[in-house]
């Protein structure tokens, strides 16, 4: 869709190997050559290019979560921004919530915190850390006017992550907008 | 669209059968297995899997109305949430309510009932029976933050009914932003 | 895209014959079946069904502009009535303006006038005739709570003409909701 | 998508050679005929057709920027025509910027001047380029009610800028619906 964003799948668990998206690669013409293999150090090991300045981000979601995806999507980065000072973007009673792995009733607070933006991913690592130890329920945050970060057990779940996320941060983007919000 | 939901159709009548999605399926990847059909008690009768947890709300449908469909959206979530406390949508004026069954006038006011959510559907069987009854002439009803269950006397009259009050509620939610609403 | 309309286009000029969508056909699946040639009092000379009941609009079209088209859309439905009480809509000073016939600068003030919706267009003629007498340039009319009439020389010109009037329409439709309206 | 818009390619720098679309062309039904090969003073020297009235603006980027692109869109043109007493419109803090080349991180403060729209662009011209003189960084301009001009040093370049700006411009346009904007 014209908007770029990082993707990784975890290859091996020991020692971690992750599959990541290069640097500067517009995402709508990728193919396998734009993507690497990095170590738990984010040191390339197969393929060649320069991994996603966002690499560290990856492999901390993989240590605890599985697979990441980062989408930059017009309403997660409107909501990011817009909730920042909450510290996080709450959804809650929404049937479409049922959709995300281990949620079995509409009757759910989900919690997304919300992470300010940074150029040094590796500085910020124990931050991000901290905030998935704190909020072990949580499936995405949110980088302020950055977009979603969200992940699954495999690609499929978290492409299913993703698209409900995104319905979500629709319905409550375009509600806010009303006289009845929020 | 990345969005999910249920859709059932009637196989007989007497004795009622249902043809039902059944749970947990991504309705993105729905195939022939992802069917199966119930009897007039939810009981699985063909096919292997767990019926939609929406089954006894299809089955009520089914018993005084018809074909069946769910649908998920972004705007149905948003306007059943927001006129949940006046108890329903209504629509009227619009030269679009003629595409539904039996309307034949853009002069007509359309009123969709709004229910809560529940998870427990079987408990709720009566209370949708009873709003079905109060509203012979609706072609649909609201779940609130959960989307527009509407029918049809086939598939393509549901289908019908999805599009246009899908579109009806798209003009309502994005006139309710503006100075002049609603 | 699921919603309904009508669509015509001039056979002959002298006598009077107009190619037409019939009533009630879901505008999706439409074949050339689903289209009546009528003469000028509307009573079909070739093929089978009902001619739309806004075939008399079709005809007043016809008889002073040429090929003609109606489309429902969100942006003209909801504009249709928010701008109803002032009789018309203004749209001036944008550049896509150019796009419709006759006009060479984006310093043009297009008034697109709003009639009132009906189910009996054959008696609406007379207005309808004076409407488009009143306003010799305009490129179209809006029925309220309905959607958009414009025309072209040919298919092609009324095809643009519906574009550039959506485009426009869908920027004054989301200005509107804004604090630097109109 | 139905809407105009004019583009323009460096064919050689000197002497100056652009290969731009003609005028009154529905784009969306563009072929290679539809684009002629001018000089540095706007006269064409290969195909024929009437070089885009815009075709002074493009020497003007051509010369000191490269390929040049204009695009209506919808947010474009509202926010060309809503930021137009601030003289320009600022773009800061997202993560997408890092797409426009030369930056390399989110902190950055975009600003497209705006221009007020003209039918003649030759008298316009060191209007334009004055501004391009003055914001050396700038990645584009918006032009009152007509849309955003943007370039790159190949066509590529000038599509990722399109594609960018765009989903900020969308970004910011639907943000400014809402009560914590901007």
């Amino acid at each position: 869709m014209g908007t770029s964003g990082n993707f990784s799948a975890v290859v091996t668990k020991t020692p971690l190997r992750l599959a990541i998206t290069t640097s500067g690669v517009d995402k709508g013409l990728l193919t396998v050559r734009d993507i690497v293999e990095i170590d738990g150090h984010g040191t390339v090991v197969a393929g060649s290019g320069k991994p996603s300045a966002e690499a560290s981000l990856h492999l901390a979601i993989a240590r605890t979560r599985g697979a990441g995806a980062v989408l930059h999507s017009i309403w997660s980065t409107i909501l990011s921004d817009g909730a920042a000072d909450q510290g996080g973007l709450a959804i809650e009673g929404y049937e479409m919530l049922k959709g995300l792995v281990g949620v079995h009733t509409h009757d759910q607070r989900e919690w997304l915190p919300i992470l300010e933006n940074t150029q040094d991913w590796a500085a910020a690592v124990p931050l991000v850390e901290a905030t998935l130890a704190e909020w072990p329920d949580a499936h995405g945050f949110l980088i302020r006017r950055h977009g979603l970060y969200t992940w699954g057990r495999d690609l499929a779940e978290a492409k299913r992550h993703v698209e409900i996320l995104e319905f979500l941060f629709d319905v409550m983007g375009r509600k806010r907008g009303m006289p009845w919000q929020p």
